[in-house]
């Protein structure tokens, strides 16, 4: 049985019919900037993809005031893509997509980034991976410890059936298009239900 | 400011100081990459600093599993350069130099970094910026709300005198370089002398 957070009802409205599937390559990424911008639009959250990391090699100045790189390489990200800050917490998250309909391989994961995640677990930020099965036109939200655990059991890839009882279908709409934000309400704030009340950071 | 092809923009502050005076430029940058590292290997906070944004134009590929950037330009960032958790809470900073010792020049700040710290604030983050005069070799913790009330009064600077009043000093030690975190302490989390009780988030 899926989860839905919040007593979500399936969207059958032929998400793929809605979407179509023809950029799969850039499809989540763009997606989650959209729902990003949305976010910070209407003020809810602010989520920021970080930029790809580059090593420059070489750089020329065609004139004073320009610099142009001239030799450079994408290197491997030490953290994951997406941070930023939700009613004061610390959010983190990493997106993949994967066209298998039947596993999320953890070849698609690198093992800095689930040191990242854990280290923000530690220290108590919201932690989390967003997982497309293209194919399907399913994306789930998923809790980082969850997948931390069975990356730790030597597993190479997260059979599909386990999203269906562990993690949590994010229904897509356009305004956003991935709502992340209404299963964080249901993890992390269930006591504000209308979005309203204020917060406080107390001690024991 | 006038834009440029590429994305690039004239006039750039950041990058003539990154540039042509890169000792200065980049000392209070690494002093900030060993105090986050320090954090991290000791397990106190969770901080990286945000890539630099570059926007590709040329891409080639001399074999198969090999890229290599050919054109490359930076770009002015839409954030600022830090962030990351610490206790839960999002904690995003921006760090500049002077080597002024009289006022800082409001110049040294985009306009854009104002207003991405100001949602940080909204938001319930911790929102600061780290400012050195380099020339007297002092190294202040300013709260952003601060200097932003300063930006919206239309100031194109802030005096020396005014951060002795209104920052935190930050002493200059070795392990880290920039201890930041105890003026964090000491804003946002003066029950916990001993960083080891427990946070609660709650709602009121």
């Amino acid at each position: 049985m899926v989860k839905y957070p919040g007593g979500y009802q399936k969207n059958n409205n032929n998400q793929s019919l809605a979407r179509g599937k023809s950029n799969l390559g850039k499809g989540l990424e763009d997606d989650i900037n959209k729902t990003n911008e949305y976010y910070l639009v209407y003020d809810l959250a602010v989520v920021h993809k970080k930029p790809t990391t580059i090593q420059v090699v070489n750089v020329r100045y065609p004139n004073r005031k320009m610099a142009e790189i001239t030799k450079a390489f994408y290197t491997t990200p030490s953290t994951t893509d997406y941070n930023g800050v939700y009613k004061g917490r610390a959010i983190d998250f990493e997106a993949k997509q994967t066209s298998s309909t039947t596993s999320f391989s953890f070849s698609l994961i690198h093992d800095h980034q689930i040191e990242h995640l854990q280290k923000v677990i530690n220290h108590h930020g919201i932690a989390f991976i967003i997982i497309r099965f293209s194919t399907l036109d399913e994306t789930y939200y998923v809790e980082a410890q969850k997948v931390i655990n069975l990356y730790f059991q030597k597993r190479r890839s997260i059979p599909y059936k386990w999203f269906l009882e562990n993690a949590y279908l994010i229904p897509y709409s356009l305004t956003p298009p991935i709502d992340y934000l209404k299963v964080i309400d249901q993890l992390y704030f269930k006591g504000d239900t209308d979005g309203k009340q204020k917060w406080k950071l107390r001690w024991n």
